[in-house]
């Protein structure tokens, strides 16, 4: 037989983890590795809400793959997926390229879910890629510069996040960090600056302990975020968002972080989703298709209750590692081992030295105590994926 | 007699360099001196074209009046002129104050003359004041960011500056050292930048020594600046500028420097004016107005030969000064001197250690001694307006 072609779409946390694994545990000609991704590095989707607000920089939320791949041992190409063909075993870039694979990881990340709110998808910035964060750097100090010269539009300094989950939560504890600075630069009164976080659900943090949703939302207005929850948006327009209320909020900055779903390349490829996900068995296997393996915001698995679990790095780590270890066994003619998420725990960043959470155990975090376990939470992250050196060049104290 | 009321309108160079003049050589009660600005800091004109390419960060360019202005010897009114009444001898500001007078200086300084060209107005961006160039900067670094999220887009990274007198020149030499960061900055394939240079006479700098045109356009030619010399612009539109030749450039970026004529408020006034500005008498003074005198941009005067002085930082120091010490003479009843300008060199910058110029005695200088040389005509400058500490704490070697 000849030596097994193994194909990974997309370098975000599961992806880069199944890489990873192979990278680690493979020998010498056991398989062909190809890792398949549309930039040169690997980022860290999870501290995205700072460089958006502009308090670190793009660059800090990235790593270039060639630091942490090994590029003798995984043929690494730059490319964008148009479609997959799992009937053929083939995936078809946009370049026109074609490989073909004997196994492929599918780990191709997500899109915003909009909910079909009119206006959303034009007029909308998402927290959801390098390119699209320094977007919204740029866009945010664009305003401000704007506004000087034009003082009567005090739109222009007002922001609305849409969604208060963690992405949205988190976002607005930075842009309220960053906001005092820009005011300084630019010369702008800080109490015409406003930002509002709209949330449709009847909670900030749907889901989440209620006395740290309750925490939160009191450090962050404490901060000046301008809650409106249980307040779906009815319409984006370019000049703000419209409220089902009626009420009208003029703003020149939206930013939807409502909701993500499964990249659409796999909906085309002809795989059955909800929302985007393919609901895999307990091996993370597409349907039908026992060489195919779904990690990350790709795939959905549900958890005792039968309840779908969130799609967060945390789980997409676990996936990665999973996945990258049944591909061994596969290779080798083991067994697999079945996929089972080990829940460590949820933490939340407000802002510089803000933070809370739950932590293994169950134990509730407040304050600055929760902004450190975060930290060390993503220390243990970027050892894992790159070591102590990449540790040590990353982390923010 | 009541003690004479001096006000000065503008605290550019013409209204600060009166007003320092009155501040050490007035005693106290001999005058009540008030200086009028729209801002509470003075900025430096001629190095406006830094933070413009964001390669000088917009605070180096300004200088806080309460900095250099003794606030208990002079009178600071924050606010915009609205219009003067010379007959009633008083000033109307935009929030309804009005302010009488027995002397007016009149510095409110320049607005771009844009000679009818269509759109040049709504759609380019002037190199102008502290809130316009931070505007400037914010939109080219937004071009940037918005190129990588629509990457048919390279209009976006398409950068045309109208004009190619000094600011145009200086703003060229700039952007083209700050491109590669920006490059860097954003993962842009530094050959997808265009920079033009358009003017519409038959040579860059009209007017200016052959030899020195030739050496800064090459120095720009080199740095990647596209000359189209001899071309007027016909129109700016929100996609670019279309050439009196028919070509057309898409551009996300489009910085008229062509020209500046006097502010219109003068105009506005009644005052009798060419391109905006005033023909003074000899010591400065509006026509029909022994107690108006104008400085800086919004005074025409001519030299021997019939022509008039460009409206230069150097012209304008050097009335400022005059004036200063013609209103303290005027004050005491003495003589008054009449304005002979003393020009000592011209020098322009062509980015990071590049210039060019002509210094005292005709010598012409080149490359590093030139930009050195500027250095030291800046340090002059802030020597003169704020001491040894502010000359210091601004320079930028």
């Amino acid at each position: 037989m000849s030596t097994p072609k193994i194909v990974i779409l997309g370098a975000g946390y599961g992806g880069l983890l199944t890489t990873l694994q192979l990278q680690k545990k493979l020998n010498y000609n056991e398989a062909e590795v190809t890792l398949v991704n549309k930039h040169s590095y690997h980022y860290i989707t999870t501290w995205l809400h700072e460089p958006a607000a502009g308090t670190a920089s793009a660059d800090h939320a990235r790593v270039d793959l060639d630091r942490i791949i090994d590029m003798k041992k995984i043929h690494f190409v730059k490319g964008v997926v148009q479609s997959i063909d799992p009937a053929e075993q083939s995936v078809t870039l946009e370049n026109g390229d074609v490989l073909r694979y004997d196994y492929l990881v599918i780990g191709l990340g997500s899109e915003p879910e909009t909910f079909g709110i009119e206006g959303l998808r034009e007029h909308a910035f998402s927290i959801r890629s390098i390119n699209a964060v320094r977007q919204i750097r740029e866009h945010i100090e664009y305003m401000f510069a704007k506004y000087k010269n034009e003082p009567s539009r005090t739109d222009y300094l007002t922001f609305v996040v849409g969604g208060a989950g963690f992405t949205g939560i988190e976002f607005c504890g930075e842009l309220a960090d960053r906001v005092p600075e820009l005011c300084k630069e630019f010369d702008v009164d800080p109490e015409l600056v406003k930002i509002y976080n709209i949330e449709a659900a009847p909670t900030a943090l749907p889901g989440f302990d209620k006395e740290l949703v309750d925490y939160a939302m009191d450090v962050l207005t404490r901060k000046g975020i301008q809650f409106r929850i249980n307040t779906p948006i009815k319409q984006c327009t370019p000049e703000g968002v419209v409220l089902a209320t009626g009420e009208e909020i003029k703003a020149g900055t939206v930013v939807w972080t409502g909701g993500v779903r499964g990249n659409s390349v796999v909906e085309k490829s002809g795989f059955e989703v909800m929302r985007g996900r393919v609901k895999v068995d307990e091996y993370l296997r597409a349907p039908g298709y026992e060489n195919v393996f779904v990690v990350g915001d790709c795939a959905l698995i549900f958890n005792a209750e039968g309840r779908p679990y969130p799609p967060t790095a945390q789980i997409a780590v676990q996936e990665g590692e999973n996945c990258g270890e049944n591909l061994v066994a596969l290779v080798r003619g083991d067994h697999l081992k079945p996929f089972v998420p080990n829940l460590q725990g949820t933490l939340a960043s407000l802002g510089k030295g803000e933070g809370m959470g739950i932590i293994m155990g169950g134990k509730k975090l407040f304050g600055t105590s929760a902004a450190l376990m975060k930290k060390a939470s993503d220390l243990r992250y970027l050892y894992k994926i790159g070591g102590v050196g990449l540790a040590l060049s990353k982390v923010k104290l």
